[in-house]
């Protein structure tokens, strides 16, 4: 049996100096309480507070990025339990999904999913071996029978996770229910949504000339004209408002923002709404789109955030089997420097306005997020986001962004995940790998130790609370 | 109050074979004289020998680098001193703008600002403790009495600092009094000009037709014809190099160059001279005359700067409030091979031509730049610039071109500033990361240390030399 | 006399305690067997075991790494005996040559090229001084001395560099004679071919009209309809496969793939036979063709290699003078994740398809080529290649792709050479790069060290083997 481990020293560098200036750095932000104001966890989970299901359900087969590895050494979706869209066969043996896993552990030696994964195992579950083919059914006994524990609840490892706040995601069609049920328990926590508009705003979104008329039906609104439509968003940002969000976020294919005439505008909408649209004028659509929500956040104060450059379900026959979010979204070369023009030309010097901005393509690090962020007073930089939620990914971000746009026009973590046992190990990694980035420059004379030690702070805890004004 | 100290191993790896051979290799550059090829400084300053004004005027209200970051936080440039260009009202009291800067200091925490500042007020004028609200007041007195005694005239700090040859950047309609009157006063050292045709060369520069006009009074030709606009260009360089001036400036959006008929090249000069062109037709313009201008540096031998890539003036409402150069130019994505083909094609084996070649698009030192100037004959790279102008950019530059294109294929460093105080701390970042970055490479057994001694020469001071026929 | 040595610990991190783990990883593959999976080594000298001429036409003259940077500092390439398309005169003295090369070593610091140079001239030629202007012809004459050795001849040094498998490149237009005397010479070694047909899929291909007929006659197919070069095509490769093929090789300008209707197919291979097509018709044709071997390959077997970007040939009068592949290959922008979309919407979840990906865009690592790879099970990444088969691209290279497509979605180290002394050394740097990365993960205690070294020889051996079927 190998014994699982987590070095206390783990994700600082190696060099003596900036070890003890890493663990000085980072014995202060490591019991901070966690925001995560960005993130996909299920409200249900805390509405109702029930016992997880089986490991395999709740590690292996709603997380993307466990599965994406796995289906690429050729294994089936379908053996991994992932739902077919037809309704046809999938494994349903929790244990010999994770059996599979667990045989093909290595595949995720060098990947953050490995680092949280092990955390998660030792920190939340207690397990102390190693997982392999071997040890597989050990650890799943192990996990299992947690699950059944009061002290595993999801309730019970919010407040042992030391989570302040902790946003969700829901489309303006979401009735917010868990969210109305939460609040009303008497929880003491704080669990806020976040109004994602993708589903009435993107015309390529599946669905979406039904989702424009039930949004009509929620608000009451005549969505099918351009002012009602607008009404119809407004309306349903103040029910969000309402129901603790304090942010809007944005997930387009590209960061294309347009500033067109009313004229021109209703002509748009009136197009896509008939689905004669053209793919230029859908994606035009989706640019006015977040001129105008910039707009409404300038009259209610929701902090905007734009994940633009994901080709989203990349692999067509998986998308038609399996659906959507299957591990096959691919990033995009993206432009921010002509793309937001339009928008910032109008609200690039707005008093009331916050735009966190994320990419999936490392080359704007340097090239266009951080002279943006680093000149205009609405943007923020969010941290390094999916594929670059990593140490490496963090560490060249931050490589590459501070220089420029220095660490107070950054926006602070956030774990965007739905999976809930990770959430500390992320949040780890992250105040981890800041302390190590400032030991470094500490190490290397570029910084005094005593300011080091207030940037951590700033990045683990201080500049989240004030982007996303938690 | 905190000390302010500068680290003799400031910027050196903290890896201690790495910090001793970075020590010993630093001891060779450390005092070698600056040859500052490429900025901004104003001539006038030399040539009249006048005090500077207060600390703000000379530290802050010109310094975009400074700015720009108050301003992303918040700040309006009106407070900071900022001049409007409708003459509107501005905070005019130094102290008051001291202070709201030193408020803010923390801001700068990471970026090289914050290391140029404190080493021009270690060094320059012997400040001794930390910058901060606590101590703005004291700090300002300390400089501003400083600055009305002589030896922190112009002229004595250009000798304190050890430069050797100073180049300015001049438009060819400039008349160079400033420059002839340095030459005439007797004062022994040099200080050059450099040509820079942007005004009359980029038919989208404020007054292009103006300028064009002005061009012509001041060579006597006539600049409404193609074949009299170029003899005026050539004329003007006459001028410039009778001033000292041994290269060109090239500040464009793009690196597009082309070689049309001298047919096309007169309709074109027509259309855009009418100002009937169109952006394309423009971008054509511009793309024809980087290689008329190539062709004129194969006849006079001065050497072509070309710096592609920045979009100008990007904060619109700003640009008209403040004018250029207001701190809102932001990098794009830059195409050097297929952009500099058709000037290659005609002049890229030429024996007589240099061209140094800039970029603020990071992703061009490997895939572009390094393999273009590793084997063209007439190309060599300049120094990481303007937002990479800085530790994390210098290292990433040597990490990302030196072994497709060597060191030799590299310009020395240059420090692009309008900052005067600055340029002893902006070549010694320069030079101790250089040294770091040779350090690495003899700790790990890549290059033998009597090689990177002489190499180290080269980079602070033999390459710039030679690059630019100083 | 400066003495040449070769540093047991070179490319180690200098950080002591990673350093030892480097050296441990390192001693477990440092002797494993060569697999050389892809490269462009003449099968002719193993066919004929005849040695190798003089030290100039083996190491400087046919190696565009050695004088793509001499040309770059002005040394005309007719002075370093590289053969002229017009027969005109150029140096043949080797001696000459070797010093002009010895002359200007300097240039090579810091790059791969002195690294492997510096290994083949003290590991295969036991030199134990250093190359320069002073010992240009005491090296001279002992390399000249060995090759005259019978443990100098082709098979002799194949053996001792402990070479496992070597592939070569042949267009299928190449009848194979070396390697089918190779087969029958009983020699016990392991020299395959690869399928390389870009001569008769890429219409932009010199002479491409003309190769089609010959690849006719020598298939007997009617290779001017569709079908028939189709069939000429795929027997073809049935021969290379004959003839130890396991591979295929296609090195297209840019990642784009087709996948067309059976009509237009006809219709374009019409059109690019009558040499009446434009340039984005000949780009489709060979987009269409990646498909159509990819759909080969699901058929015989066959791993596919991809490796696009490259701007062929970019300086133009160069390449009049002295024919393809002199050096100045410029490498460009890449987008896979459009451009491979049509084949893997056809092939991207077929079990017996795999395809290997290059690229020369390192920006594409991260953001393109892991998610793609770590998705997508057909594909495999290729190592660092041309610019990026160096220290810092590996690390570049490893830091990137690791965390999002793992370790084994990799296909191990490939030499890519025609440099066949310098083998051994391209080997051992990848094998001491991919130890240094590993040390680190293991220092920071990111991956156990008993996995760190299972990792370190699948690199080194295993992913080789699986990924190229050897």
């Amino acid at each position: 049996m190998n014994e699982l481990t987590l070095h206390e020293d783990r994700l600082f560098p190696s060099d003596p100096t900036q070890r003890s200036i890493a663990r000085r750095l980072y014995a202060q932000v490591k019991s901070l309480p966690i925001l995560s104001p960005h993130g996909h966890t299920d409200p249900k989970w805390f509405a109702e507070d029930q016992p997880f299901a089986d490991p395999a359900s709740l590690l292996i087969v709603p997380d993307h990025y466990v599965y994406r590895m796995l289906y690429s050494q050729g294994i089936p979706l379908e053996a991994l339990g992932v739902p077919r869209e037809d309704g046809g066969q999938v494994e349903r043996d929790g244990r010999k999904i994770w059996r599979r896993f667990a045989e093909h552990w290595s595949l995720f030696r060098g990947t953050p999913t490995r680092m949280w994964f092990d955390h998660a195992l030792h920190e939340v579950f207690g397990v102390r071996e190693r997982l392999s083919a071997e040890s597989a059914d050990r650890v799943y006994e192990q996990i299992a029978a947690s699950l059944l524990r009061p002290e595993f609840r999801p309730r019970a490892l919010f407040e042992r996770f030391n989570i302040e706040v902790l946003a969700t995601t829901e489309s303006p069609l979401d009735p917010l229910l868990h969210h109305q049920k939460l609040r009303e328990s008497g929880w003491n926590k704080r669990i806020i949504t976040t109004y994602r508009p993708d589903p009435v705003v993107d015309p390529d979104f599946t669905g979406f000339a039904g989702n424009l008329a039930r949004l009509g039906e929620i608000t009451g609104e005549n969505t099918s004209s351009w002012s009602g439509y607008l009404r119809a968003l407004a309306n349903r940002r103040a029910y969000f408002a309402q129901h603790g969000a304090t942010a809007t976020d944005h997930g387009h294919p590209s960061a294309t923002t347009c500033d067109l005439s009313r004229a021109d505008c209703e002509r748009l909408f009136a197009a896509v709404l008939r689905e004669e649209s053209k793919p230029d004028e859908r994606e035009q659509f989706r640019g006015q789109m977040l001129t105008e929500m910039a707009r409404m956040s300038t009259e209610d104060g929701l902090v905007m955030q734009v994940h633009p450059g994901s080709y989203r379900n990349h692999n067509a026959p998986l998308h038609r089997a399996f659906g959507r979010d299957k591990g096959a979204d691919i990033p995009m070369r993206t432009d921010f420097v002509h793309g937001l023009k339009p928008l910032l030309d109008r609200f690039g010097n707005h008093p009331r306005l916050s735009i966190i901005l994320f990419t999936l393509d490392e080359t704007t690090y340097s090239r266009e997020l951080a002279p943006l962020a680093g000149h205009y007073p609405i943007l923020k930089l969010g941290p390094p986001w999916w594929f670059f939620d990593s140490p490496e990914g963090m560490r060249f971000y931050r490589e590459r962004v501070t220089e420029t746009a220095g660490f107070y026009n950054t926006a602070g973590f956030n774990d965007d995940t739905r999976a809930f046992p990770s959430i500390p190990a992320r949040h780890d990694v992250a105040r981890r790998m800041d302390c190590a980035f400032l030991a470094r420059l500490v190490a290397e004379h570029r910084l005094e130790e005593d300011e080091a030690r207030e940037v951590a702070v700033d990045l683990a805890y201080r500049l989240a609370k004030k982007a996303y004004k938690l």
